[in-house]
């Protein structure tokens, strides 16, 4: 065995770059925001998603290919990969908060996982029980093989590092050992229509120090775009495979696959000090963010292939957004921001979490929306089980995003620090201790509700404290900071503020789905108008251009929040008839008070109209 | 046999409802802006689909069914009824235009047809490739079978009625008994998930007088909206299958399938003298004209589904608007006119014939869009076979638009006109004659470029003539009429003047997509601007509001259109970084000339930048 190049307990333990990550040992949520979310996460998500599993047959399919019992395979090919996102998920959650209970619930799954595997490392329950060893990577464009076999490995590093078994590392060993031997120049040229293998070889690599994860990731994110997949039924675009990774000026086509993809060969680039590489990611995700994003840091316009749109094709009330693109974009956007130290990527992580990722689960913590839409219409007709007119689901046919929001909120406390040259940087503002040698730091704050941050180190520390972009008149100890920077301060007590005020925001000219429409922010929050605020119909409500905002705390409404109160006028109506006429644009209403709510929090109540953008009366 | 109900040559002709069409016979286009399109339709585009239906494999499956060779079916399951309505598009062209060339193609087909069918009057290719006897109405949801039926009873009526051959229609009334003797109520209870059989059983009875084929139709149009169709991985809505077609207020899911049925049921209607369904038919065609229909008379405004959205959701870019929608709602709106008499139809009809209908095949004539957006970006990506950013096709793998197309040319002179009362009625202005009795008719007219129409008759006659509501200031024979109204005159020559001001029109404030938007129309054309005409960007690209519009025809342009000529604004091009800032929607620019033509004509040139709606400045 060669060594471990990192002991980090990250969900991304980058060893070189611009910052090294902290482990969830050293970073620890322990309060305010997020404290709760995690804690539903671990007590209702994690055991229920179990059950869920149950129930659509995918621990079963794990154990029909382990020899218990006999049956046929059931579900989506992709069914394996759903129990090790679960399984990272326990894992981290572990980490955060052991108990006996858990540990059992994992060791016992990864014994089952450990006995379906074959004995020259193939894994892959329904291809197994489906078409046997001979139907192996027949139809990689769409069977998922190396996707599963990514979230195994990357359930089994979380495994490793947060209960110290090294049970599902060993499967997962075998299994890259037996990708290694199969895949390359020379051996079979192909990749798997979905991306997430490239990150899970990295991180394979970080925990093991064996290269050849390593350069088999390379391999992987280099074979994209040369025409390797074929006879797939869409466009090569769909499958990041119209032009090589270090060609492509633009994410394109289904937008987790293009955000997988992006983030792994991120960590490649990491790794093995690829500037071209890296270079070509920053041209992606600058376009992404500037042309292909939503403003809730959403990602994917188009419900036909979940994919990214054209350059500035947003549509509010049909974005598809899917939760698990958001997090593939904050995984992404946390790989940028430790190779390169750019504030600018802790501000869009910080804009995916709070609002596209956040608003995919339930207050309650075990209800989803696959789908997040920034409008919904009163009255829209819920004509597919991921339409958000449903409200959130417990479960879905496709529950990719389920487990992949359970793995994000118990690793969260891995996105909020580093520490690089002789400082450590904070990067989202979280209560909660952070342990960097010797030194003890304690984060005290109320955000997002509120923009003061009090941090109190057991010694004098270098702190570099991300300012977001919009954080206009921030001030460290009094001192006033550039905003879109890391303000350096050395310290044994900090008092940041970032000041909160509401912004009203318009669109590039180009984004032509909101014109004539603003939005409402407040810190890192994006704010929705819903249906269950208002008596006026939300569905053709103005605001009025003179009017203030006015932001409020109110503890009672949906688990505590900050609403914003403005003024606006109601619409006409739907009014029969043509709707397009000389004269068909004019609009006439009362003037009626306006509510907003966190967007995240919307759908929490009676689910009706909702829109995040407003047109101007 | 019972004696045949109608003498008529129209595509639908009723025997019952406000107005009787006239057949092709009586009602032919004999030049202006539509004959030059029929001739290439049945010159170039009938013979090119016989090859395509060829190369396809569609020909090929009815041979093998027919015991012509071996080999399995290939294509999909509705193979069968693209080759059904090419033989209706030949049998209306030999109605306009016989030649023993197209007779011969006719009936070697027919032959092959008759053929293939089985001893009880089952008949569809590929199941009986496929699945055997035993594999017949198993999965009617997805088989089309009934489809395929339908569109084959259509193909044999029109043969009948163009050709005189009974061969086609001998085996239409072995499958409609089939039918008949198979489906309704203690028989098989089943629908198909595809309408089109209700049309095509109404006008089987129409020809042969067999009331069981009308009474068949109702029933197919009843069972609907019960439960009836399962285990379809859509929701019911999808199939219109989500409520009965008595209690819709709206048109809803696939909107192929969703028109198709309202005009099936509208036929039902109108033959049955069943005034409750014609109410509901009424009230959800207007729901429909006012909530879920493009500028263009476009209808289905999303890809996933080819659906209908929800009232007023109607994105520009991303519309989807196949042309196979835009047939059936002119089939639907025709039905509507002949059942009530209201010009409103007349008028949606006009629409959607001129945009939305006819922009879906190029000015060659036989190269076709799927979809027809009113929006395409620079530089967007093709990433479907279907998308406009290819340019138009000659075919697809799912070729329902083509030879639909095809028939709705070839058999446009039979929506021209009607007789009812003591008079004749005009709905639509082309070149051509009008035989109504013992009176001929001469229509001379350049519309829609010019709006006089001159009318001589052979006779003194009472004439009804639609003045569309866009025609404020009409005139007949110099007086006043009124818009929107069909204005009744007695003459033997007539001259009817339709102002063709252009019309800048905006949006009712619900059709959050297009807001601050204005379209350009005249008479029954709306325009488009597109980037072969522009040094500009034509993605931001906006329009002055105090400019002028200043029409011009202009022979050598795109077969010769007339053009409308303002002045803009360029905009700023893509700007790098963050779009959604409170003054990101501030926009200047250089002002520049603007030139649209009509939508119809679009992606005629090199294909780039189109938009139907175009911002304010």
């Amino acid at each position: 065995m060669t060594e471990a190049v990192t002991t980090s307990l990250s969900p991304a333990a980058a060893t070189r770059g611009h910052w090294q990550p902290l482990g969830l040992g050293q970073s620890k949520i322990t309060g305010g925001f997020w404290a709760p979310r995690q804690l539903r996460n671990g007590e209702s998500a994690i055991p229920s998603g179990q059950d869920q599993l149950e129930t659509a047959g995918n621990l079963q399919n794990l154990r029909l290919a382990a020899g218990i019992g006999e049956g046929e395979a059931i579900g989506p090919v992709f069914a394996d990969s759903d129990v090790y996102k679960w399984l990272e998920a326990a894992a981290w959650e572990y980490g955060r908060n052991p108990s006996d209970d858990l540990l059992k619930r994992i060791r016992d799954l990864t014994a089952v996982v450990a006995a379906a595997q074959r004995e020259d490392g193939y894994l892959d329950s329904v291809v197994q029980l489906r078409f046997g060893d001979e139907g192996r990577y027949q139809q990689l464009v769409w069977s998922h093989e190396h996707y599963c076999a990514g979230h195994l490995i990357q359930a089994a590093v979380a495994q490793v590092r947060c209960t110290g078994d090294r049970a599902l590392l060993d499967v997962a060993i075998k299994l890259a050992d037996h990708l290694v031997a199969t895949f390359g120049d020379g051996k079979t040229v192909d990749v798997d229509g979905h991306p997430v293998i490239e990150m899970a070889l990295v991180e394979l690599y970080r925990e093991t120090g064996t290269t050849a994860y390593l350069d088999q990731a390379k391999w992987f994110v280099d074979a994209r775009g040369h025409g390797i997949i074929k006879n797939h039924g869409h466009e090569p675009a769909y499958f990041s495979d119209r032009v090589p990774v270090r060609e492509a000026t633009s994410v394109e086509g289904h937008s987790v696959r293009a955000v997988y993809l992006a983030a792994g060969a991120t960590d490649v680039a990491l790794e093995t000090g690829d500037t071209d590489l890296l270079d070509a990611l920053k041209r992606q995700f600058e376009h992404m963010w500037s042309t292909k994003t939503y403003v809730t840091g959403g990602l994917g316009a188009r419900w036909e292939g979940e994919a990214f749109g054209d350059e500035y094709e947003l549509p509010a009330d049909r974005a598809y957004a899917e939760t698990c693109a958001a997090i593939g974009g904050i995984q992404w956007a946390w790989r940028m921001l430790l190779a390169t130290g750019e504030a600018s990527y802790a501000d869009a992580l910080e804009r995916m979490l709070y609002n596209g990722f956040l608003a995919g689960v339930s207050l309650k913590g075990s209800e989803y929306f696959y789908v997040n839409p920034l409008q919904l219409r009163g009255g829209a007709l819920a004509d597919n089980g991921r339409s958000p007119a449903h409200g959130r689901r417990g479960w879905f046919d496709c529950a990719c995003c389920p487990p992949n929001i359970m793995r994000t909120l118990a690793s969260l406390d891995g996105y909020l620090a580093t520490t690089g040259g002789d400082a450590v940087q904070i990067h989202q503002y979280a209560a909660g201790t952070i342990v960097a040698g010797d030194v003890t730091l304690t984060v005290d704050t109320a955000y997002p509700w509120d923009g003061a941050v009090h941090i109190s180190a057991s010694a004098p520390v270098a702190l570099e404290l991300r300012i977001p972009a919009w954080a206009g008149g921030a001030t460290v100890n009094g001192s006033p900071v550039e905003a879109g920077t890391y303000a350096r301060v050395e310290a044994d007590a900090v008092d940041l503020v970032l000041p909160l005020a509401t912004r009203v925001v318009g669109a590039d000219p180009r984004v032509d789905a909101v014109r004539g429409c603003v939005a409402l922010e407040r810190g890192p929050l994006v704010y929705a108008v819903e249906q269950a605020d208002h008596d006026a119909n939300v569905d053709d409500l103005h605001l009025l251009p003179e009017a203030s905002v006015a932001a409020e705390h109110v503890d009672g409404l949906l688990d505590g929040v900050t609403v914003l109160r403005t003024r606006g006028r109601s619409g006409t109506g739907h009014q029969p008839g043509w709707s397009f006429t000389p004269t068909a644009a004019d609009q006439v209403g009362d003037e009626v008070d306006v509510v907003a709510v966190p967007y995240y929090a919307w759908a929490n109540r009676e689910i009706g109209a909702m829109r995040v953008w407003l047109p101007r009366a």
